[in-house]
């Protein structure tokens, strides 16, 4: 017997095909990335079915942009001359209309980096914005409202307990860009701008393998081209949510072969995520809609009619 | 009891020492290579017991040529700065008869790659190109005779069994450029543009492991160094056919250790890399000779004696 | 019952907790290290309790060095930009008193290398050269006397044993140039200045493993975090012994474990540098310090109290 999450609509759902679909597809992904995972993120897709390709300047982009199902633009190791690729290779998917996932790495921890990240959120064309929960806070912090009564982010949901921080950040920031936000920590966040979803996935371990982060942003992108076959079951932020719990149950299920060593960890791990299936992301998923204060007001306030509370 | 291949001259060489010729010759490769495969193809080229360094500028190069016993350009994240390194790189190898193998990543994807891959070649100094069957079709055509009639690559061989485009590709293309090709795929093929062969090696797990077609290219730069020896014994083409057999043998060994799991394998292709010796590759590989049908009008009418049929 | 290195002064610190105090520090390493290694040093440095961050331009470093414990600079794939670059970072890291460690990959190998490395040490500001026996050896050559008597790098010890003329150009280089000095090799040396010790640790099958040179450089950064504290317990010469005895400890643990085999062992040897301890680190090593011919000369004739003899 399979454990059934009883807050997902995946229990009216029996033929949940994500997994599938996405391996069907095959989709394409070109990953501007860092120096530093650069292997780890083309072997995690080349594990969950996608085709991995890195491009590293205009002219050869130009050719295989046509073929994308998205691009990946993670900025750990950025340079200026890399900030303008960033930028033409924005320009580049938005006319070819293929999604655009960013990584903003490190952007909490310096200057350069942060104003990098808000120039390219400003061009408008960012699909999906992915980052741990220091990062997020960090954009959140330099976009949102100066009004500290609004700019809270404590509060409790509609069951009296603390929503967590980061799941108000993402859901804030979400509606303040205009695209979807992942904030990702111990427990991950994930918002449209209109639910918010906790997905209790993955295990310390992760933290211990580099690259483990900004592989998370490739295999998000991958998952885009997996969502239009979906589009009427679910909210791109419920779609989002099942994609980081793959990815979780993926850490768990590895660290399950390996035992708690990174080296053994980070080869069972391309192994899970190449194994785990639907059925395995159907039944144990953890996934949880979130309620945070901000959809109250709209709720009751305007009679929104698109936060579903938990019957 | 071991399998002997019946079709080639391993059985009349019972000493065949390839493997153990490069692991005593520990050759130099300089591997100017792209930035996802630079740390596997390290790793792949100490297994076999060859000497990795990477070097990325001229002042750079110019010292550690003059040291080196091949060199590797491959393709897979250029840049317009990169290609004029490439370019570099070539005439240094030419001045101190370095050997320079070609891996065209990607070509038949972009005609950026293309051109870049086609103003390499017509340097007419490289001494292998290494391609998957698609990027060395995509060099065909663009280089090939427009004639339809003779640009046909169907045909039947001496046995009149189908003959695989791919392998009939790879012999024009070593004959019109003038230099060994080497076509990778579900079987290999490779010509010198005298012979070809065919290995059947490998598993399509290795197509889940990010630069095991950026290594193989790599081996074969690092098999050069132990040609020399083997020089009266066996043809270039031959003496390849070989290295792609004992790569192959490497990637079904490890499969064997690994499962079908990207992760477990990549580690397991390692160490079977480092393992492998010339007894299990003599015994193991099923290397074939396979006539096309160019060859038979060069030989049946021009009397070429160059073509070994099977008896 | 555990061993006990007689000759270290272990044996009368009961809690030699080096390990304990560096992974409680979790010291934050900027490392400018070459293209084949970065995914490996990242590893590494999160295995062994530090934080590594890569940082590609002066724009983003100044960001970051003022929270970093120390900086690595690997010359490995240097190009011209990466010099100008190296010589920023060295003088932003000495304006914020962060150690840089130095790795001169290659100097041997080429003129180049080595007129890079000459110019980075003659800043005055590194902190700790690390390199093999052939790259220390390459940069005493360019830099110690030319008076072929003083150069001379044979001689004998205290108890008429052959020193090494590998732990005397240690010994030398570090007093001219006023810096510990690492040189690795089948057993390691590590000289201040004052005393020398030899660190006979590792495995052969670690030169099989790109990166494991290159990483030690990243971890003795990392160190150099801990070190504050042990200050008035340990010179930096013997504190660095202990680094270089954990990290072959460790090497030595991981073959244990996935025996001689290069794929195997890189696994193996993150997993042994996550869990060894300081038990281990106290218990196993077998440090011994070396008088080299200069030292008694010093002693006996200048009357120098700081080195010690074995009684």
């Amino acid at each position: 017997m399979t454990y059934e999450n009883p807050y997902m609509k995946g229990r009216t759902w029996p033929e949940l095909n994500i997994l599938e679909t996405l391996r069907h597809r095959n989709p394409l992904v070109i990953c501007i990335t860092n120096d530093v995972v650069r292997t780890f993120t083309a072997n995690g897709l080349l594990a969950i079915g996608a085709s991995p390709v890195m491009s590293e300047c205009s002219e050869d982009l130009k050719d295989l942009i046509v073929h994308a199902s998205a691009l990946l633009i993670n900025i750990g190791t950025l340079t200026p001359d890399k900030v303008s690729y960033y930028k033409e290779a924005i320009a580049l998917a938005k006319k070819y209309e293929v999604p655009i996932v960013l990584d903003p790495v490190g952007c909490h921890a310096g200057a350069y980096r942060l104003s990098v990240v808000l120039d390219l959120i400003k061009t408008g064309n960012i699909s999906l914005l992915r980052g741990n929960q220091s990062e997020i806070k960090a954009i959140y912090d330099a976009l949102g409202p100066d009004d500290e009564d609004n700019n809270s982010t404590e509060g409790k949901g509609v069951d009296g307990a603390q929503v967590e921080d980061s799941a108000v950040i993402a859901y804030r920031l979400a509606r303040l860009i205009n695209c979807p936000v992942v904030a990702t920590g111990e427990e991950d966040y994930v918002s449209d701008g209109t639910r918010v979803f906790a997905v209790p996935h993955g295990h310390p371990i992760m933290t211990a393998v580099t690259g483990t982060g900004c592989l998370l942003g490739a295999v998000l992108a991958a998952f885009f081209s997996a969502y239009y076959p979906c589009k009427n079951r679910l909210s791109i932020g419920e779609f989002l949510a099942y994609a980081l719990a793959y990815y979780g149950l993926a850490g768990e299920s590895a660290v399950q072969v390996s035992g708690v060593k990174p080296g053994s960890f980070s080869v069972a791990f391309m192994d899970a995520l190449y194994s785990l299936d639907d059925a395995v992301l159907k039944s144990e998923n953890r996934i949880r809609p979130i309620v945070v204060p901000d959809q109250l007001e709209v709720y009751f306030i305007s009679g929104t009619q698109d936060v579903e509370l938990n019957e």
